[in-house]
């Protein structure tokens, strides 16, 4: 079974959004087994969506088709896929209903006459109800394919996704069984892995797939198989997985389907009732916001110290200024410092700290531009590690943050 | 002039990782006068990538291919580019001696025959030398037609495209002139806006074209042009600007092409000789992490402090429990206290405090999924509003960062 995506809009061509969304469809397609053959982003023009359309309506049997749905003029998918499928656009009740009462709670405008033409749907469509905002999703079918137009907004498509198009395509096809596990490795590159797994890996069955996902001081190995025969494909992977783990046992951390490092964290610091506290400095606050961007951080998380600037270090954090004078802003003492003082002052059980040169220039130290300390306090102890990230700023922040989950995951884990 | 993007990887697909190349390719490419046509996103499959440099170059002038350059198996790229443009891979010793270079550098492994394939180019390739990691670009040329083939790792794609693939294409082809000029405004609708300025959009010349770009809270009206005569498309697109600007008087902040709102707000306060500090509850260092995205941070911003808890609240930042026993934690009296005392405590000019419920759940609070409050701090005052941003938790973070720069940007250019 084959999808394609096509997602439609000048923004994404001219790069003015990210198109996130492609993600997110090929993640959940695939956990059910559908592949994603192609992606495929297109403008607002209509002979170019009716060319994407009829491509991927030869190639796959699912087309899942965001973007355009918006009330305004450069917005056409509506009218293109109408012209698609020689249907008109008629008036949907239940969607006028909606948006009139999503501007009813949230919006203090009156309600517009572009904003009722929101409810217009083409008359072949089944609508699907898109709870965060005012554009319906649309399912239609043509020659025992499926067509499915989604709304470009990510939460507004994610919801639909979940909640109407995953439940519609289980209930209308038969899936084979899939199956990916992923192992989630920290500290050795891609190529390093590679050669130390290679007699592993070239002696996979044909049906088991692995492939290398790096990112930044993290590589991912995921193992994919597909089948009809549920059992045996559980079987296999699990022995080649338990084949493969003692080989990589001292870079992996765990399997990505139980949830991402800053999940497995939180999990392990919840289920033992300790809670954790950061301060940082060249990573800017980015720490806290992976763990705050999962909900219930807070059972956990009681905060943490942005010390960007060496007054704050000192003067919020207690630092002590002979050990920045002495030692320099980016050291093994600031660092432990740091991470001692900040525990104290959140009263946790736990806390990181950061302090760094991200670049492009170095600020209030002689330290080398990517060299950044991480150190972990604990009741007992206080640790700390130096690295060079490189000379790039965004890799230098990425990495420093990967290494300081990757450290803390270690002292809660493996200790 | 048309470009294709094809972006060649099966963690695309399958949406283990996010395209961002593309967004940055197309942000780039318009700049110098050249539309992308379409981006394509195909699997590590030799015919499939195939079959999209076919389509690529029958649609474009300049066809980029991001990904599939690693070191191992799966990456197929280097050998499928050989076989379409009858060629053979030859080793490069520029390439291998960097390779070597960054090795000894910043990698403590010795270098394996797998890295030094890096090494290989298509013998009819021009190298392009890509400073942060071991895959060389590679610039080809077919009927006219140029082919760049760049590393799917994001900062080493910028850097190829910036500092090499530009300047040749400036020196390959001539360019038409195109002018962008893109208005942020805060606070107001997609469909609002459009219902304000139909008529000056109607009566819009054929050669500028207006299109709108939202992004929870923030829509930005971009005008483009393109032409071959530079001065009368600049005066047909000032023109225009002077006679919607007052029209949109209430929500314009700026053009972008001064920069986005942090750098906006951090220009102004670096001018002004001013300093921020921050106290974030529910939007958990997103804020922090926004301002310090961009160097140079340090010259304004000393630093926040994420007061994730109830206590932390309390016990570090100084909020009287009384307050958030009378009134909540979610409160007015909350965000105004976290405001002024973060403003004191990092003793500088401006402080901004939110405190809210992101969701899913209700917390320490019995406010509604979705409400937040926002408070400024400066030397004279301190101030805070109320929003619902409804009720998706992502949604929420960022709804909330946007309407806190909003509302510093309102303060410390307006007042």
């Amino acid at each position: 079974m084959q999808a394609e995506i096509i997602t439609i809009g000048d923004e994404i061509l001219i790069g003015q959004i990210v198109d996130t969304n492609s993600a997110f469809l090929g993640k959940e397609f695939n956990k059910i087994g559908i592949s994603i053959y192609q992606i495929t982003s297109v403008q607002d023009d209509k002979a170019h969506i009716i060319k994407a359309l009829q491509e991927a309506e030869s190639n796959a049997d699912i087309i899942i088709i965001t973007g355009g749905l918006g009330p305004t003029k450069d917005d056409i998918t509506k009218h293109t896929i109408c012209e698609y499928f020689n249907d008109t656009l008629v008036e949907n009740k239940d969607v006028l209903a909606h948006v009139e009462h999503l501007f009813s709670k949230y919006i203090s405008t009156p309600i517009s006459d572009l904003n009722r033409q929101q409810a217009l749907v083409p008359s072949k469509s089944k609508v699907l109800t898109n709870r965060f905002g005012t554009a319906p999703g649309m399912w239609l079918e043509k020659n025992g394919k499926v067509f499915v137009s989604l709304p470009g907004v990510p939460y507004e498509m994610k919801a639909l996704i979940t909640h109407e198009v995953i439940p519609a395509l289980r209930h209308k096809f038969e899936f084979p069984y899939i199956r990916h596990k992923t192992m989630l490795t920290y500290g050795l590159g891609e190529s390093a892995i590679a050669n130390r797994i290679e007699a592993w890996e070239e002696a996979l069955p044909d049906h088991i797939k692995l492939a290398y996902l790096p990112s930044l001081g993290r590589v991912r190995l995921r193992l994919s198989g597909k089948s009809r025969d549920k059992i045996s494909l559980e079987t296999d992977i699990e022995k080649q997985i338990a084949s493969l783990l003692p080989q990589i046992e001292d870079i992996f951390i765990g399997f990505e389907e139980n949830g991402s490092i800053e999940t497995l964290i939180g999990n392990q610091l919840s289920k033992r009732g300790k809670t954790l506290s950061i301060a940082e400095s060249c990573t800017g606050g980015k720490i806290a916001q992976s763990i705050t961007s999962k909900a219930g951080a807070s059972k956990y998380f009681k905060g943490s110290i942005v010390s960007y600037a060496t007054e704050t270090k000192v003067n919020v954090l207690g630092v002590s200024p002979t050990d920045v004078k002495s030692h320099s802003v980016v050291s093994k003492e600031v660092a432990e410092a740091m991470a001692k003082n900040v525990r104290k002052l959140f009263n946790t059980d736990y806390a990181i700290s950061t302090t760094g040169n991200a670049g492009p220039l170095k600020g209030d130290s002689n330290a080398e531009v990517g060299t950044v300390w991480i150190a972990i306090a604990t009741e007992n102890e206080v640790y700390a590690e130096v690295f060079n990230f490189g000379n790039h700023r965004d890799k230098v922040i990425t990495k420093a943050t990967n290494k300081a989950f990757e450290m803390f995951q270690k002292e809660i884990f493996k200790k």
